[in-house]
């Protein structure tokens, strides 16, 4: 009897993304409009960007760095670049934001429910450990994962396969039967290249990406998971 | 007797990255701007950004795509996110806007002046070699250039190890010996990473990098490169 298709294997785990995923990194803009009026919007979007760029370029280069340094340089960069005085004081605040993310307010129903649903769960993240461990308590998720697993592990960051790797090893199954879920197009798109089923949380109505590769399921908030995945479970 | 220190060889070869370094990218820009007034800047930072970033993601999942590809992808994804109408006509406007680049007018006298001092060129380039040979004619900058390597010969992009080897193996030297010149601050700290003695080219004054590592020499034209490696030939 020949061995089903992938796209029929069941699910065994359904894990995360952290950042924009999990946790909702708008405090950070929000704090950033308060130190520069009508900047905070540019600001955190340059340090976003420069933060993953960093990342990227240091995964290409074998040039690992943990990423909460990565996250401060960016930030340094992208207020020289847009001509913001970044003093002490102000970077410790920005930084200090970063390391105390809240979780979206539906995310914990979600997570439950996936959990009663008798799913295993994971993260898999380019953030340091124990800025994801933090996060993870204050928002009340303590116990509902089964791994957390963090660049650290491989020194490299995201798309590297290396990093794409942890999920399957964890769980002890293909990857095609962990349903990876990210707020970041590009994120959802790689892990599908690597052989996850992916799922791209779009809350905010983004156009897809033009890298000839869509995710599996696309939807606009966490609880979009829960039916795709106790369907495939 | 010792060898010589890493950084007292003497070079062997000045190699260029083309788009930006070599070719102005400017003229995109205005026509961008005729196409949306007021919004030809925004446009033309984003779909720069959005063709690095798939090439960079591309090269960290082998998903290697020609650069011009890349660069039409990029448009079409850059257009919709920030709202503005791509018809066909439009589309084929801009990329021919990318295939007919012109020089940066100091360039061909800084290149006349390294040939002069005997000293092999090169570029190393992401781009598709035809566009760069497109280029190269229309600069009259034709016969200055010893190798001319592309991305499509490795099929992957900067900066992974596989395309910043192929000018050592062209020139027949160690990475030390070649002096690589790219107007992109984060090329010009990869190349150094790799091995090469690099020169940022910074046009704009932009703010270093936050890498750990700065270029070997920055300068703010083409002309200041002609100094320094014939100082070092």
């Amino acid at each position: 009897m020949a061995a089903p298709a992938p796209s029929a294997l069941p699910l065994k785990a359904v894990v995360f993304d952290a950042y924009g995923t999990l946790f909702d990194v708008h405090s950070v803009a929000s704090l950033a409009e308060q130190l520069w009026p009508g900047r905070g919007d540019a600001l955190s979007q340059a340090w976003r960007a420069k933060q993953l760029e960093y990342s990227w370029l240091r995964a290409m280069s074998g040039r690992y760095k943990p990423f909460w340094d990565i996250t401060r340089d960016a930030l340094r960069h992208s207020t020289a670049r847009l001509g913001l005085p970044l003093d002490p004081a102000r970077e410790t605040r920005l930084m200090n934001q970063y390391s105390s993310l809240s979780a979206f307010p539906e995310n914990l129903d979600a997570l439950r429910a996936l959990r009663a649903a008798g799913l295993p769960l994971g993260i898999l993240t380019n953030g340091n450990r124990d800025m994801i461990d933090v996060s993870v308590r204050s928002a009340g998720m303590d116990g509902l994962f089964d791994h957390v697993l963090s660049s650290q592990q491989v020194e490299t960051f995201k798309t590297l396969p290396a990093i794409y790797e942890l999920a399957p090893a964890a769980f002890g199954c293909r990857a095609r039967q962990i349903l990876f879920v990210s707020s970041n197009a590009w994120d959802a798109i790689a892990a599908r290249w690597f052989g996850y089923t992916s799922f791209w949380i779009n809350r905010a109505g983004a156009p897809p990406e033009q890298l000839d590769t869509e995710p599996d399921h696309v939807g606009a908030l966490l609880g979009d998971v829960v039916a795709v995945a106790t369907r495939r479970a």
